[in-house]
């Protein structure tokens, strides 16, 4: 068991990663014995964990609410249904909402935290490879709206993050793969050596070596951690995490929500970064083949599906990397360097997505 | 025209106070110029104040969205269709909200800013006497819940408050005192002198006389600006703000939201509370009389409706200022000093209720 800290001043918060730490008693008890807890979990999740871990909240008034699985859910309604929860129960400002589940339970139920009696605490405990690499870290918090995903939501951050690896073992395959999505990601903004890594240990991780896993879901933490206590609201640095979401939340949208994995949009968002990097010449075909190999190799889909092209770039517009009408998009300097800029013509963006997006 | 500020550090922000604003050409371009707008404004106002401010706008993209009139408006439905608005016209980060009417609609506006795109900028241009004196400063915005008053929001600060006491003019009676009953509670917590003020003055209040009511406005506003710059999110002094508004929400949720103007309920609340605390020995009864001739005198509500106690009671319950499962009260120690605490026996608030709403 290892313990990070987001740096945020009196808002700063650990983050507990290991193997069985659903087996450890007395683990929650600094935040949350004695107080009214609402966990917010899904129906794939609970019957396998809601029972340990209630099982470490003794001295709690301890509620749940499982919500359907799946991005479907992730709406301002779901929300709703979270507040009413709440309300039923009589809870008040003082109250912790617990999220168990992946990206989808963390973020609803971190935005209902930010915005139950105008901000209530709240703690995570990821149980998918994606939830505990990259979503439940950092405070982002919100839902889908029609037009575009995660448009409504808060910055909130969590009282506690605790990622236990052991719960990975039953995780679906196709989840394990959107989660090393993300690491992929990491590897490509910040640490030319994880990807290195990645390429040399593929197998051991797609078999869930426990050792693999902790390092991982440790050295993503690390490198979030560091981007968001210098960055928590996003102005600058902390844009680079976008790598690959600006085209993959269009892929998400214009296939439909739920019908790619965030984890899986995001590798084919990665590999149109890429790609649209070398076109710039900002970076070599060589570089653009070895992202491509990696990303087959774990399993993620390295190409976007057939859409009109018009259409995928208004969505593009509407992702909340827009300022002042101009596409801001996160593109790579080198393998393990990357920036964000809108300093490109937009016709070669226009090019570019005929050409990826038709075929 | 003078301007007071809220000291909150790189968050500072103006309060603009005075006659005739809405004819003050370049008032808004620090704020807006070039900028993508949504007015969030309703029914009632915009066929009174939205043209001439639409004229201090020349180089904005502005659109409007106008909601029905009314406290039955401010539901988490109502800031969806806000939110449909904002991806309709394609509006990103960098837009701002602008929020033309009374206390409902800066509402409603602000939890729009607070959780579009996890955060935009907002600019209230309060046109009640309520809104004017009370809830454009602070930043407390949201919504109801089914279950109770304000349930579900954010503390979110605007970037500027533009206050013309002009718009006071087509304000209805009703409207004009349920403002006042907010003035009562500042002088009641905070300053003796005004309380006197408002005794000798109420004729030409009512008749509204533009220095008085500039003078109420800017009063009211220096005191909450500087309450909440010492305690923004509550934790301590500016519960003293919500004198009344325990008795008052539960006033409002008891008859049917809309059925009392929150300022009515507050005016019943505020006299509730004086009431309890003279029960308590903590004021006279001179001193609750006092609040009643001059609730009375501005021509507000000094009785509760009839209700169930016990229903009361457990609405009361569900108002955030509970921790912990105690009722916290803001009660009178004498005309101008309030205290926040939960220091009775409950069976005093038990009894004075059924006392109280009985009758």
């Amino acid at each position: 068991m290892i313990t990070l800290t987001v740096e945020l001043g009196v808002r700063s918060y650990p983050i507990v990663i290991g193997s069985d730490l659903l087996g450890s008693s007395g683990l929650f008890d600094p935040y949350l014995a004695g107080r009214d807890v609402l966990i917010v979990t899904n129906e794939i999740v609970a019957p396998l964990y809601l029972a340990p871990l209630q099982k470490l909240l003794p001295d709690c008034q301890v509620n749940t609410i499982a919500l359907p699985d799946g991005e479907l859910t992730k709406t301002l309604e779901t929300v709703n249904k979270v507040f009413d929860a709440l309300v039923a129960h009589g809870y008040g400002r003082d109250c912790v909402l617990l999220t168990l589940g992946g990206g989808v339970v963390g973020d609803i139920g971190g935005f209902a935290a930010a915005s139950y009696q105008r901000g209530v605490d709240y703690l995570q405990v990821p149980t998918t490879l994606l939830a505990q690499v990259d979503s439940s870290v950092g405070g982002k918090t919100g839902v889908n709206h029609p037009g575009g995903k995660n448009l409504i939501g808060a910055f909130h951050q969590p009282c506690c993050i605790v990622s236990d690896t052991s719960t990975l073992k039953t995780l679906a395959d196709r989840e394990l793969s959107a989660g090393l999505a993300e690491v992929v990601k990491y590897g490509l903004i910040a640490d030319a050596e994880l990807l290195t890594w990645l390429e040399s240990e593929a197998d051991a991780l797609l078999q869930r070596d426990p050792d693999h896993l902790n390092h991982i879901v440790r050295r993503c933490c690390e490198i979030k951690a560091a981007i968001v206590a210098a960055d928590e609201r996003e102005h600058g640095q902390r844009a680079l995490l976008n790598l690959g979401h600006t085209f993959g939340h269009a892929i998400e949208r214009c296939a439909g929500y739920g019908e790619w994995l965030h984890g899986e949009a995001v590798a084919a968002g990665i590999m149109m970064a890429a790609a649209f990097s070398e076109r710039l010449g900002r970076i070599e075909a060589l570089d653009t083949e070895r992202v491509r190999n990696l990303l087959s190799k774990l399993r993620l889909p390295v190409h976007p599906p057939k859409v009109d092209p018009y259409e995928f770039l208004a969505v593009m517009g509407l992702d909340k990397k827009v300022s002042d009408h101009t596409i801001h998009l996160v593109l790579l300097d080198a393998l393990g360097v990357a920036s964000v800029t809108a300093d490109y013509p937009s016709h070669e963006l226009v090019d570019f997505l005929s050409a990826q997006l038709i075929r």
